[in-house]
């Protein structure tokens, strides 16, 4: 997508230097800095600290993880080594795991000798894969925002409301809950998103707004306490938000306040969609209690990183000094309150018949 | 309650220089400063600045503007221009109105004579009255708090959540959410508060977290996002809120993200309770549906306050230049999903029957 103007992906090779290059989240809105990654450790780094995240980029920055380790070193005990700790970088997202596993796997498969170029060649492939499945996302995603368009009286704009960055800055490329608002804004449908701003990240207010007015798609910026609220008025026509991880009854794992979005959505009759790969089903989990839930540092909820007057970056602390905080970083969203999953495959229902169709 | 150690109301008259002094809450949590009402128009600046904030404190602080005013003027067109301006300093504090008419009429009824004495007396004892109905609220929560302990297996603490602030800093003293917490506490009952931040004017990092600290309550920040998971993993026992306006048919305005809350609460059969004098129920008012809500400026979403390392309050903006944010201040939480209403005449149902036998 675009910034300024111009096209990026959030991680690519550079081609003079063939290096491989992303965008540092941390600073943004206020400074789009691009780091190369040069290690194994660098991609772990970037994975745990969070200068990437979104299920579908983390496991994209995997992918090219390994091929830092195989540049390295060929061997299998490098495979097992990228794979312990490039696995244990994030634990909530599912396709971390999927893409460690997938890439592992393939390179065990073949000589020694051919590992280096194809971990590249599979990361490469993987990114391309997954901007192929986010545009497929994004068609299935605009078709249901055109009936909303059909069966929506008068003439004011389809109002989206979406929580955290499920944006292309999530992905590779156009974003899973964003491919949708992208594709139908495409197609020249009027469209609007109200973005919540996610504490204690504010991922909303840094990445997703950013991304939209990038884009030229008209959003407002609304406090997470908000949209119940707008939905109780009417101002809300669908709720569109990622997954990390989705079980085989129809659960959504997704960043904390998305459970508090639909309990709304469904106390006000609004379609409430994720928007996800199907790499990010898990099929081995039957329900979402079984998700174990990150708990990160309480510095995220005592701090607030933001620019001064001055435009100088800076963190400020919004309590006293001696009050603790509890950061769980993502709840569960029971699937009675999904209206339906947007995958590359198509809409489906957030129940077990529904998504196990979707297992090969 | 309690500021290290020193006991205070939030507005009160020194007893040395018989000057109105408050507590300017925009400072808090980092700075504790005092300052003095000397007119009418400062009193108006305290309320619609929210120098001083909820809706029992703003009735209380009008009753003081009241007599600042007839101070300088005792005539009947005095009285009408501070009823005018003070009525219209905030919009959705239903007993703001209560205390201006209440007082307006008074003034009145007497000799202009008699008008500057008398106005002082009364706002005195409009204080008086707010505490006095304060810690019956806290007794008859109180009473419900213990039944938890006695319903609950284990010895954990009662934990409760509360949502914005409701404590003795929104009234004169002791609080509405906060009075039946203080109460069991000094019961001997083990409590524990799980304190909502409350985007965007971060009451509860500020104000809630910062006098539980000072008066000993254990507990913990979370962002707004936080509750719902909270509440599905068994971690919250009851929600208290504070309400502003409460209607007949027993629907709560509060806080905007309150109806989330309530929402998540209802969704894991916790009980959720407001915590309210009964000066703030609106006869008039058949639902909440007719509440007008207040929209405020957007910066107070744009930009965050705080404390640097270096111990400087700094005003940091979260999102980039170019993007607008939307600021409903309040929301209105259906009765349906209300356990009760804590009142200074008992608990009681938020349903019409229970509310029109408070009417006198």
């Amino acid at each position: 997508m675009f910034i300024c103007g111009k096209q990026y992906r959030s991680i690519w090779v550079d081609q003079k230097s063939n290096k491989i290059k992303l965008i540092d989240q941390r600073k943004l809105p206020h400074v789009v800095e691009i780091i190369t990654l040069n290690s194994l450790q660098e991609t772990v780094r970037a994975i745990k600290d969070m200068y990437v995240r979104g299920a579908p980029l983390i496991g994209v920055t995997a992918a090219f993880g390994f091929s830092l380790a195989m540049k390295q070193d060929t061997s299998v005990n490098s495979i097992n080594i990228a794979y312990e700790q490039l696995i244990n970088a994030r634990p909530t997202a599912v396709n971390l795991a999927w893409a460690c596993q997938r890439v592992a796997k393939k390179l065990q498969e073949i000589p020694a000798s051919d590992r280096k170029d194809f971990s590249l060649t599979l990361a490469n492939e993987m990114a391309d894969e997954d901007v192929e499945t986010n545009r497929k996302i994004g068609e299935n995603g605009a078709d249901l925002i055109k009936k909303i368009v059909n069966n929506k009286a008068g003439s004011s704009p389809v109002r989206i409301l979406t929580h955290c960055n499920a944006g292309w800055l999530a992905t590779v490329d156009r974003g899973t809950a964003t491919a949708p608002i992208y594709e139908a804004s495409e197609l020249g449908i009027d469209i609007f998103v109200w973005v919540d701003e996610t504490r204690p990240r504010n991922q909303g207010a840094s990445l997703t707004a950013w991304e939209l007015f990038h884009n030229k798609i008209n959003n407002k910026l609304i406090v997470d306490n908000a949209g119940g609220h707008l939905m109780q008025k009417g101002l809300v026509d669908a709720v569109i938000v990622g997954s990390d991880r989705t079980t085989v009854n129809g659960d959504v794992c997704n960043k904390i306040g998305t459970y508090l979005k639909a309990l709304a959505a469904w106390d006000n009759n609004i379609p409430f969609y994720a928007a996800l790969p199907t790499t990010t089903i898990d099929f081995d989990l039957e329900n979402g209690s079984e998700i174990p839930i990150e708990e990160r540092g309480e510095d995220e909820v005592l701090m607030v990183t933001g620019k001064t007057d001055l435009g100088k970056l800076e963190k400020v602390k919004v309590t006293l000094d001696g009050i603790n905080a509890s950061n769980p970083a993502f709840d569960v969203t029971p699937s009675k309150y999904v209206t339906g999953l947007i995958t590359e495959k198509g809409v489906i229902g957030a129940n077990r018949n529904s998504i196990l169709t979707l297992k090969k």
